[in-house]
Formats: structure tokens, C-alpha cells, sequence
């Protein structure tokens, strides 16, 4: 089959590897409908060392089963599934806790034995607890919208969601998102189906923060750093936000974040930190008794409800994709998003 | 009037000082009935510089009202009441949302041209905010247990209570307990109130310990580092503690308690933090959603029900305190606090 492989910073190819097979009897086989490449996907395009082994890349998916382990069960062969971006038992008690990105017998694509999912066919390991069936349709004859909205839930949407689940978003409450890519877009669209009284979106792309004012978003601020500090405390009558969504990773956004935040308030990550130690000192976090919460989406955790939600139209996540490409053509995706002039590539089979 | 100054690391000294005076119509002056030593006074007992000016000490009193000034509502002269560690208004919306310490017409004692509270008479800012009313008690012929309860909801105890409220303790959770300290064991005893099924307390002074088992802890791990958190591990299925209340701010502190936490929980801090920076990234918080929060405790918004809760006999926090001297030997109770020899000091006037 085809599939992606980073070689090292800004070196993807798609070359032909050995079609996976069942390792263990929970394994699944699925075939792609689609694929697309996420934000952080971008972090070793640009920083991989040339040095390090070659990575099969990809993790979010939506496919058709093809064949199932002998323990595989909810599952068969034909059935049209959502991939969720880490696989998880969803029985022991950190996946009943709503936590499955921890699971102890889970893991990620692309590491331990399993490839990407940017790629013709993927092995999923623990199938039973991961994949989620899209009840009552046809991957071949879906509506392109559908088959976008339904992509999202493997992992970019239900990551926007997580930040607002996480940072407990609610009627009456003010929220800022921090960062206009695709996972702060979906944030937005999150904490307005909670209810969310005004949503503060910072983001300095125009065609970005557009798609977020139609999702709910009731101010853009361009600015960053102290002037958009400034301007996120002036709209909030000096006190800051209740919640802020952080869906960056990096120092800056984080800094941000705790200076906009409102005494009392909760900063809810869900960008993959790009640093190790930060701020959480008198100053930054314990003065004005911040709180700090997100982490890896357990998409898994919502993934029911939020194919329904796009089954019954209540949510189109699936606008977030504005570039439809072939699998061959994935290194001039993640060119594209690298240098910004896609916000999200979907990748066809 | 006589009052504690710090000049420098290890050197308190009780001094004369001018009597305080109302500055502002919103001020009152108070007469001190009991005041205390906090753990917090040992952060510059090892550290404060020589060259640094010297400071008025303490920040914990219950006390009787000699003067109101003009604008003063809701105490009057000789009421008895408890002093909340930090001043505010009680109105503004930062106080309304429950996060009195970070007023922006409150501060602290000792700075800002306010006295400290290890003194016999105060100046209290906002003293309509601040000054609760202890109903129907007479200082002068109180109880000393009683007394020592009331002393406890200027801060220690409540400083434990907000540990577990920002921690969200409740029935069926498991808690541990880092540092047992006054604050720490307040922490246990607020934990068992909030209906807490399991409290494991870390602490390795026995007698300290013993007082948190009688407060509810059910289990108590001497050891620290990689073997502490083995117990807890031990203890909890592999799992951790949903809610780790941090009562020492230090970094080992903070390091064991994201390491006991179990998937999904919460670290609540409330020892106030002798670092700045801290892991926050992948493998400390992101990779297993820990949330972190906590902060400086806003007492004042406890305090009316915790005094119904003390003149009740629900609560009993004043067995924190070991060791009652007058305010000439305050000198001596730094010492005897720093050296482990007391839990907790108490003056009394």
C-alpha cells in the first residue's frame, strides 16, 4: 500500500510499504475514506533531525472496516467508522474516567509497531474500544460535508471541544480562544453549542478568523502579545476572560493566556506544549488562583454523541478543510499548511 | 504599641512602634486577642536579605474593634471579630466571584503602609469588606479552644479549605495530602468534611500525623520521593489520587504531586509557591490532563459559614496549635517553628 513517511524536517514522501495485517486478535484492518494532516503534524516538519528513524505520519481517519481479530467485537467488516486519533481499550478505569488518550493498553499511530493513518490501509490496535461505527451510512455514496464533519470528530473538532469541556464553558460566561487554526476554530464552535455568552477569538488570519465570527466567535482581536492583552481587557471591563482555550503549544500563547485570564478563571490547553516548564508561580498563576486544565483529547470519550451531532446537522465542523488532495500529493499538504495558505488538508483515497 | 519586625533572616525582634491610626474613612483599628506564626512567616525567616528593609510580621488575628472610621458599615466598636489574612473590599467583582485575596482595593499586611498582625493593635483597609463578626461570643471570657478556633479561620484552616474546594473534593474521591504541616492537616480535615472516602496523608513527623488521623486521614505515607509515590501508587490500584491537595510550595512538592495524581485529576496548591517556573509540558500535566489550580485562599469568602461551623463545634481547627506564648517571645516561637519543636505558635495578648 501507500503511505506517508517523514524523513526528517520538511521531508515527507509517500512510498509504497507492506500492507499491515492482524497482530493480535483485537486488531482491525480498515481501508481510508479519508484522511487529513493536523497542526501538529507540522511540529517535526519543523523540527525532525535528520538523524532520527523514519516516522509513518498521520492520525486521524475515517474508514471502512475490512477485517476484524478473532476478539474484535461492535465491529465487522464493512462497517464505516470514525478513527479516533489514539487508540484505547475504553474499559479499564482510565477510559471510564473519559480519559483514553491515557489508556494503559492504548497508544498512538505511528509509534510501537503501528503506522500512520496517512495511508491506504491502517492496523488498529484494541478495535473493540476504539472505532465507532457511523450508523445508517454509506462511506461511497455520503455527501462530501458529511464525510468532512465526520473526519473532524477523529480528532481536530472533538480537540476544540475538549479545551471548552475541560475549561468547564457555560451560559453566562465570557471565553477567548488563543490561536485561529483549525483546533481554535473548532473551540469556537464548541463553546457556543455550551452556551458561551461572548467568545473573544485571537487570531490574525482574516479568512480564519471569518469562519470562526460564522461559528459564533463575537469579537476578533488581531493583536497579540501586550497590545492584544489590552484589548482582550478592555473588552472585559478590566477583569479578562472566564475561560481561555489556549489551541496553540507554544510559550508565547501560554503567557497570553494567564495574562488574559479572569481572577479565578481557567486557562484549558489542547495545542501539544512545545515546552516543558512553564510559569506557575506567584505571578503567573497562584496570585489571582488560575487554574490550568486540557491536555490530549480523549476524543473517544465524546465520539458517540458527536456523530450524532452531525448526523442531525447541529454541528458542521467540517468546514475547517479547504484544500481536498490526493494521498500522493500529502507532501505539498503539509507544505501548504506549513506556509499557511491551506488551514486544513483533506486527503482523499 | 509592641509589634514583631523581621530585619532579616532569623532575626525578629518585638519592638515599640507608633500606635496605628485611621488613614482612610473605610479603616478600622483593632485590638488583637490572639495572633499566630504561619508557615508562610518561615519563607523570610530563611531567606530575607540583610540590606532589605525591615518588615512588620504576621497576618493571622482575632481581635476586638477599638475605632471605625466614617465610612465603615457592619462592625462597630468592641465587636469581636476574625481578621481574614488579606484585606478587600467584598464588593467589587473579583470578591463577588469568590477571590477576595486579589481585590484591586485589598492587599496584605505588612506592606503597602499597612502593619503586620503579630502587634497589639491593627489598622484593617476596608474594614466593612474584611471584619466578620464573630455573633454572641465575648472575647474576654471565651473559651480558649474556642478561641483557638475562631484564630484558625483568619487563615490556616481556611487556607486548608481552599485546597479542597478549588480541588473539588467530594464523596467517593480519593485525596492525598503533600506536607504535613498545619495547613496540610487543615487540608485533611476540610477533605473529610467535603465527604472525602479515602485521605492519604504524606507526612513524616508522627505527632503531626496522629492529629491528621484523628481529622480523618485513613492512611499515612512517611516516605517522600520515588518511594512516597510508590505507597500512593500502591495504595490506589496503580491509579493515584483524584485530587492531590499541595500544602508545602516547594518543588519537590509539586514534582511528587503530579506524580500521585491519578488521569484526569486535580492538584490543588496552596502552599504558596518558592518557585517560579515548573513542568507544565507532555510528561508532567499535558500527556495525562492533570489539572492544576489553587492559590492564595480567599478566607473572607469562607468565613461566615466556617465561624457558624466553629461556634457549632462541627470543626475543631484549632488543635493545630502546640504552643501559646506572649507576644514578648515571639522570637522564640519563629524558632521553635522553624526547628519543628511547634506545629503551630499562637500569641496571645
Amino acid at each position: 500500500m501507500r503511505a506517508a513517511v517523514m524523513y526528517q524536517a520538511g521531508d515527507v514522501r509517500v512510498e509504497t510499504v507492506p500492507d499491515p495485517t492482524i497482530v493480535a486478535p483485537t486488531d482491525a484492518i480498515v481501508r481510508a475514506v479519508r484522511a487529513c494532516i493536523c497542526g501538529s503534524d507540522l511540529h517535526p516538519f519543523h523540527s525532525k533531525p535528520a538523524d532520527s528513524p523514519a516516522k509513518a505520519m498521520g492520525h486521524e481517519q475515517i474508514a471502512v472496516v475490512e477485517e476484524v481479530g478473532s476478539e474484535v467485537t461492535g465491529v465487522a467488516p464493512g462497517d464505516f467508522v470514525v478513527v479516533p486519533f489514539a487508540y484505547a481499550d475504553n474499559t479499564c478505569p482510565t477510559c471510564v474516567d473519559g480519559f483514553h488518550t491515557a489508556c494503559p493498553h492504548g497508544g498512538y499511530y505511528g509509534s510501537d509497531g503501528v503506522g500512520g493513518l496517512q495511508a491506504e490501509y491502517a492496523r488498529i490496535p484494541q478495535a473493540s474500544g476504539t472505532l465507532v461505527k457511523v450508523p445508517g451510512i454509506d462511506a461511497a455514496s455520503a455527501d462530501d460535508a458529511l464525510l468532512k464533519s465526520l473526519l473532524t470528530l477523529s480528532d481536530v473538532y472533538l480537540t476544540g471541544y475538549h479545551a471548552a469541556f475541560m475549561g468547564d464553558v457555560a451560559p453566562g460566561k465570557t471565553v477567548a480562544v488563543v490561536g485561529d487554526g483549525a483546533v481554535g476554530l473548532s473551540a469556537v464552535l464548541a463553546a457556543k453549542r455550551m452556551g458561551a455568552e461572548r467568545i473573544i477569538l485571537m487570531g490574525r488570519h482574516r479568512d480564519r478568523t471569518d469562519l470562526g465570527v460564522e461559528w459564533g466567535a463575537t469579537d476578533v482581536i488581531a493583536e497579540r502579545g501586550e497590545e492584544g492583552v489590552a484589548k482582550v481587557l478592555d473588552l472585559t471591563d478590566g477583569l479578562g476572560a472566564h475561560v481561555v482555550l489556549e489551541a496553540v503549544g507554544l510559550m508565547p500563547a501560554y503567557t497570553q493566556s494567564y495574562s488574559i485570564a479572569r481572577t479565578g478563571g481557567v486557562i484549558s490547553r489542547v495545542g501539544v506544549p512545545q515546552y516543558a516548564d512553564a510559569g506557575v508561580g506567584w505571578s503567573s498563576l497562584f496570585a489571582r488562583n488560575l487554574t490550568l486544565t486540557g491536555g490530549v483529547a480523549p476524543v473517544r470519550a465524546y465520539l458517540d454523541d458527536a456523530i450524532q451531532d452531525v448526523l442531525d446537522g447541529v454541528i458542521d465542523p467540517g468546514k475547517v478543510f479547504d484544500t481536498t488532495i490526493g494521498l500522493e500529493d500529502t507532501p505539498a499538504g503539509y507544505a501548504a499548511m506549513d506556509e499557511r495558505r491551506s488551514l486544513k488538508v483533506m486527503i482523499e483515497f
